[in-house]
């Protein structure tokens, strides 16, 4: 397949103009020059304007997109070291001068080694725990000993599927796993609390 | 204890400005008249602003603490009506012309009655569902499954610490464990994948 913009246009449903600015952002390669003014895309070109879309839908800003490009483009030998790039890509940066105490306590009874997490990762659960904290909010032990074990566990399934076809489709499923993922996880965790609490409590909903 | 407002603002750190303005929004019970200028307030007060700052904090409007404060005082005599009046008040309203198809299929994978559900919890899981679908997204079918499985795991977990010292506590304990809780839950997630990852991939993180 070798195509025109505006046949690129239509197989990936992004609009020529946008096409473009991912251009000059050199976030999509140059396609191959056909004459002074056009050139022709292939099919790498499709995926990556799916992989840049998705991300975009994700709400990743054109600087995050930026990153996983580049971990595309010079894919890390290391699966780890892909994956540990993928996620800094979608992972907001925290405040630098925050206490990691509480956090780095909890990364232990997780079982995980503090040196393999990644500063904004360990910074994240500590800005979370402030927030608790300004509010009084205590989780209880058994709880806390909850989230540890299911999110382990959840993280282990995730990372058993993560696909072997490509670099790109790791690093897509790694990316929107990560970002596009959490809000199902919020919606499914507050059914899942409704379904318990109507387990526990008989739930005699009226109507 | 039987304070004025200056020393209600002291106890709680709230300004007297701001507890003017719950007192005109009528979030906290007017104080006992002690003249035709000054007002004594009490205990409760100090505890209903704890309640008030927390869901603030935690990003919740005005209208959503109306409705908690509404719960507050009248509260539900079935503790699971309580939890639905709580947890719909700290949730976002979805756009209601959503197919719920594969939400509803979802929630039965998870053993829910949705009869059970709250609408708007569902639309959520639907939202959350057509987000990924329009970024071409599949969750492999194991890992759905570790989410119902792990996140129901969760929910049990929160629902039995849910405090019965006052019903007071117990909303208190359902909002902020709701609303607040979530961006630790996330944080935990991405640290969990790291920590899974160096695992599973060997872990050389260069540096």
């Amino acid at each position: 397949m070798q195509v025109r913009i505006s046949e690129l246009s239509a197989a990936s449903g992004v609009p020529v103009a946008t096409i473009k600015y991912y251009l000059r952002e050199k976030l999509l390669p140059e396609g191959a020059r056909t004459s002074p003014t056009q050139a022709s895309y292939g099919v790498a070109h499709v995926q990556r304007l799916g992989v840049i879309r998705a991300l975009v839908d994700a709400g990743v800003g054109i600087a995050g997109v930026r990153k996983v490009i580049g971990v595309l483009e010079e894919p890390p030998e290391n699966p780890y070291d892909l994956l540990g790039a993928a996620n800094a890509a979608v992972t907001p940066a925290v405040s630098a001068d925050i206490d990691l105490t509480a956090a780095l306590a909890l990364l232990e009874r997780m079982g995980g080694d503090v040196e393999k997490c990644f500063p904004d990762q360990i910074a994240a659960v500590a800005q979370a725990l402030a927030a608790l904290d300004r509010a009084a909010f205590t989780v209880p032990d058994r709880v806390m000993d909850a989230y540890l074990t299911h999110l382990s566990a959840i993280a282990e399934e995730e990372l058993a599927a993560t696909p072997e076809t490509s670099i790109e489709d790791a690093v897509r499923y790694v990316v929107l796993g990560t970002a596009l993922v959490e809000p199902l996880i919020l919606a499914l965790r507050r059914v899942a609390e409704q379904v318990a609490a109507s387990r526990r409590f008989g739930g005699a909903l009226t109507g």
